[in-house]
């Protein structure tokens, strides 16, 4: 035994132990034995902790909160109080990311993850302090740096906190992308064409209206995302074990949420309940089904616009997206609406994230949701490539967009449906029945009324403009 | 009390007893006490058992084929065995069916289900024996009707029985919907239209074949409802409580399995491992996700039949649809594709339903599913909704649709993806460089190879053949 | 013809005729033609609309608003909009519901759904004016009781109306399961018990604080559902087809959504983007996330009311559930936890929903969502079977439920999880390495701790006293 | 420009040209142009083509068997034909495999990927027909290695047959997984314990059948798997853009289709209908509905396994998970069940992925279903991931499960349940009230039998013997 601790440590590994024994670690990994016990455990979304930055500045906010209130109540000393906030900084710079290698996909409600941070914590400061890796008697990952915690309020407070940080990529990408569509609303204001409804053709309308229409309906998404965001902030650090503060002095919950608040710039509070929020995912549920709100209008967005640029000669062609690459590899010359294709399918995938959230949340049992991992992979990956797909669809996409304006107005002339403006003049059923014979004899019904003398020449011709038909309009007497 | 008694009996109710007490019931109904506490538990969905008049059925022919088995091993005798027979023809018949009151959502894994049954069979046997309903000594609920038998094997089997005998009418409509949709594959087989992929203009095809294709994704699932379908005649009947057939006979099983085949006509066989086939509910989830596939590929077609039928005048407008009703309160003239959009509603509510399912199968627990009557529920409700879908969309929309030939040859012409055909005969580059400069010109594909002398004409005229090109060809050299 | 005629007379019919022709109607309805073609088209749900009186009431409300606005802009005569008045107020009354006789699941975007209301409230209202039913010359379906309105406003803004209406029920049965958490949760304050987490021994805490923690979760969900429901006050009133509120006059959306707010006694506000409104669906989307949070914290909390009363004998057995009803056809005594079943499959139905709702939404096309009806139903139907399950629950489940304080205790005493509270004294490591032994011996953590003297006999007994553990602790120095 | 053509050539890199023009590829890049525009495109998934090797191999399958088609047919000669073998066989090697670098969700219905294909099996080539790479009139992607095919052919073909491929894995770990699960039901086929319903103690069985039960669930879906994938070999292969097998010879289609089979080894088929073929991804829906089938059945099973084992002192510990790593930062000695925790995420994760196939397989419209790459995408990483977690459960969880034996003895003998097997001796009313006073006095059933003489000792004691009640029994008179 002896012959082969020598041979590990000219391997370049230490011993350390944990309840379940004994195991070498390598010597440069600022990672322990659990974190190790958890990699050879969990190999099954394949993206570790690293993946997503957020969560990992999350975790050692939520530590360094933590040091700072034990270290107040006077239960940690300076020096260890030092180190850590030491290591953090570093995390929180950017380095030693590469430390957080457990899968996100995990088993054990998040353990691994708080242990992996606690260990990479401590061996960081360790090192800082002068120590080397593993020399836990000046800093130990459970009695130090996870003092007077519990993976059962740290994890879930440190998810919250990742979310909180990582929507603002998503905020960011749907601002931009709102104001694009805005632009083009702008940009296509005096463009008429026609409106459909159910897929037939309805009434008038300008191309800048139905691109405002997309600004619009992803501006409220913008409120609304913040308005969720705020459920976030309700934490149960403090809580420990399960939600009973046990092990923690009475001050200690408050002090820790204070230092979190000013540490991440983000107003948390303790949640009124911790027994209740150690297991409740319900802000979780609601932020992913507004992830899937979001998804679902841009999946209706990009529908629209697949529908809009149909042709180039045998569909409506009222718009046109830009070329970004060849579109077939058999018809030449085709060129398909590949972006907002992409962006649907980032949809889809985000709704079936969805429901493993639901899934996943529903599971919680007595006083823990040990599926937490899974919550906090697919709202963490749901926002990424939300965020992704934004991006690309108004880049490569929405700023692009070009509009046949000689096909919007003759499509908007040979319709049936400005009829509609005439309906309050001489009445549905005169309206029915004169569309009803332009259908069938292939006319156009503003010949229709005036061959029937039902309105004046004067008033035919305002009411049928189509400046008129895409507002309200005092009506003429 | 004894005035209680009398007046409940003035008020012509009977009292009956069970583990929880007494309680009175109306003396005219043949359920019991047990099912009259069911429905005062639950009052969830609505809809009560008699809603699927084929899950009466099944339970009357499961009790009928326990009932032969326990008399050919000499439990049950003659007399209660022919009045057991005698109420489950009753059943049979239609008769009585308004007494399966409980609601299909319901606790208890089936038993209130089941205690309905037994309770019904033996109220309608006494009465048959010339026995007042209630004088259980003579047929009881449990030790004569149940006798064998478990709720936690005779409902399985039942709802087993019932989906097979009503997914007759799904294949019923389905094959229907499907000739319909052949019919008009043959009607439209002459007539060429352009292909569409990514909804961009691709190759041309024959209105006969796209309707075609339509028939042939339904035929596929004749076959495959029909292969699943298999799956549940696996039952786990004679497995009783927990699958390890505590309480029967050695023979019982087989017995009672042999019986159900022979009463059914259709072939059951009894599960190899009755403890796993008493809580699994896989069949039902394949199933479900048959009728998903099902529902998948009607809202495809719905969505294609609306696509094609876009306009009147600002769209595709290949086909029409049958008007079945005004289509806007305000737009006169207005028709709208209601009876594909009614399919597609009824497509995501199945989808939606399978998701119920599957929550349900996978909260099994140990040796039972005890969400199993959710299952069952939407599973046939799935498959009742399905069936009334297809035949309003053969009745309402397929059988009355009619083609625009001119407008599908015009589009045709115009143009630019019949390009692909000359592929083969002057390479990729070339073709894609005409396909950009007609995109660009407005100039039609035909007219800029003949210009360039590419091909003879005698080639470029058959190539460009639209007959040509909805079929492999031999190249011509 | 006039046969046919006269003898629809003598067998009470009138003759009506629309867009596509002339159908007999019952003399007696007060519906009309359009409705008539509705219900012969759709036979899907076989849930009419009078199922949801909400629905009604918001139709008539809406159509009420609109009247009064239309009359104060000198469209709509006194006569008329009176006439309107009564027919709604008699609607509002509770009568003539049996009247709304079309499918929840319809195509046609709601269409069916605004004529069944038009037609009910013109002949109601022509019966009120001395004139028989059909005499629409006098007060017209469309010209005006939809005047300046279409399907594509007065619908999503009435679902919109039903939905507030109706949630106030569902507020209710959750305040009052609340009540019923909260008076357990007062009830056992003082039984001691042990915590769970990842289904392991934990920690202990009280029943009460259990109990709490149900009430804390359903209080936020109360406060969160009020907070929606807001969203669902903003209408697209007056933009009539397609948003740009043509046929309206500049001043009637602001009106009639004023007369809307007046008469509801809810504030609503008009969307900002009219066009964006009549397809977005994006409340209801989010809605509908907030009744599936609601869902998966009502089966959570039936789980563990389940985990908690499993026994008899052979499990936690530290609650009671009240028996509702004999658990078993065969197993004699056994009582099943059955209301909380049936409390996990209405949840499960309700995130099955949940999808139907967001495919629905996601099939919006352009400036219109044709497949708004069966969100509306989802919606509704959610709400009335967690209302139903919610009653069920607290009245036959919770109120009930008692104690085992013995076996909670007994528990307690044998557990391991306790010398959590030790680590604070005596270090992560040792706390471990007793731990172990405790489980391998078999014997008691506090023993093994006094033997190896690691803590004075007075910080000993304090510390794993369990009153010490259910809260922060200032710690002993 | 001159000077920027230099510089790239210094720079390592080659110039190409597209339909949309020229760009600079790495020079030493085997992929081209298209690939190059398709990366800068989409970066959603972060998952490149190369991740699912059985992917790359099936394209180059695919590749091939067209190319030995095109050969025998006399349109590729055979210097192309013999560089194209080459380079496939490179690929099916695992060389060039991170060539393969298009994001797996991508617009353009798999045109990426094809062309990424198209363009390393084209350089590849050249390279072995000694020519610099983008040579292209040497060996072409388009017109040579593409010849007579079109994405929407050769695409779905690959990806059935990349499934095909991929699901061997699935099915070995499914067949190992089983295989542990029964050598468990093997070794504690002894062990008596009690059974539970609805959570409710019901009647005794083995562990043996117990874990037989896992095994037998899972042995019916290798079964099922097997036949699920035959479905996958009906290919459209031949079908070219739209399935009408424009610019294919008449013999081209069973040429390819046989080819491929030869290669593969597996027998394909070509559709019957290649129009509805190209579009249809019903194969695809009903196989994921299977893997979800997997899913609940692993994750049914991963719970059962979490409630066996609770404890270890306050729960049911009837079973010990093997300890896999300490479970807990707080509370010591801790150890948590959190390998079938991981099993029970993933199989959410997999129902998730479910319903993103499910909705990308209802978006696909007219000739076409874009939407394929998410469908590839989440099958094989579904498949990936239950294989993984499968291998998982076997390895670090069943196969060191250890059985309590005493404790579930101990159960049995005081549970009430057993009474159940006197219920034909005595009757149902009887056994009831016994249960009921067993309950209430917290004496033992066995005792009061007894008691009230209602049976022989004899009976009573060969009845009442476990292995009496756990399985069918001639019943005694």
């Amino acid at each position: 035994m002896a012959t082969v601790a020598t041979l590990h440590q000219q391997l370049d590994s230490r011993l350390e132990k944990d309840l379940l024994g004994e195991d070498w670690v390598p010597a440069d990994a600022y990672y322990g034995i659990q974190t190790q016990r958890a990699c050879k455990n969990f190999d099954l979304s394949g993206i570790p902790l690293s993946h997503f930055p957020q969560l990992v500045n999350a975790l050692a906010l939520v530590k360094l909160a933590c040091a700072r209130a034990n270290n107040e109540l006077g239960f940690l000393d300076n020096a260890r109080a030092a180190a850590i906030e030491g290591a953090v900084r570093k995390l929180l710079d950017g380095q030693h990311h590469d430390q957080f290698v457990v899968d996100m996909i995990q088993g054990g409600a998040g353990t691994s993850t708080n242990m992996n941070a606690n260990e990479v914590i401590a061996n960081v400061g360790l090192e800082m302090l002068g120590h080397s890796k593993g020399a836990y008697q000046h800093l130990h990952p459970n009695n130090d740096v996870n003092m007077s915690q519990s993976t059962n309020d740290v994890y879930p407070t440190a998810v919250r906190l990742s979310v909180i940080l990582k929507h603002a990529d998503l905020v960011k990408a749907l601002a931009s992308l709102r104001d694009a569509f805005a632009a083009k609303g702008v940009e296509f204001a005096d463009i008429i064409k026609m409106g459909r409804t159910q897929l037939q053709d309805a009434v008038p309308m300008t191309l800048g209206q139905e691109f405002q229409s997309f600004a619009s309906t992803l501006t409220e998404d913008i409120d609304r995302i913040a308005g969720l965001t705020e459920l976030l902030k309700e934490v149960n650090l403090g809580g420990t074990a399960i939600g009973t503060g046990i092990n923690t002095d009475p001050e200690y919950a408050r002090l820790a949420v204070n230092y979190l608040s000013e540490l991440s710039g983000f107003e948390f509070k303790r949640a009124s309940d911790l027994v209740e929020a150690s297991s409740d995912m319900g802000a979780f549920v609601l932020f992913s089904g507004m992830l899937k709100r979001l998804a679902v209008k841009l999946s209706k967005i990009s529908n629209d616009l697949r529908l809009l640029s149909m042709g180039p000669r045998c569909g409506l062609n009222e718009i046109n997206l830009p070329a970004q690459q060849p579109g077939s590899s058999i018809m030449p010359g085709k060129i398909n609406p590949v972006i907002p294709e992409a962006v649907n399918q980032v949809a889809y995938q985000v709704i079936g994230n969805d429901l493993a959230v639901t899934m996943a949340a529903e599971a919680g049992q007595l006083q823990l949701n040990a599926m937490e991992p899974l919550i906090a992979y697919n709202v963490l990956e749901s926002i990424r490539m939300l965020t992704q797909a934004m991006d690309m669809l108004k880049n490569r996409c929405v700023r692009g967009i070009t509009a046949n304006v000689e096909r919007c107005q003759e499509l908007v002339d040979q319709s049936i449906g400005i009829i509609t403006a005439v309906n309050p003049y001489i009445g549905y059923e005169n309206t029915t029945r004169i569309a009803k014979a332009a259908l069938e004899t292939g006319r156009g019904v503003i010949e229709l009324v005036r061959e029937e003398g039902l309105m004046s020449e004067e008033d035919l011709a305002e009411v049928l403009s189509p400046a008129y038909m895409i507002r309200p309009q005092r009506r003429r007497r």
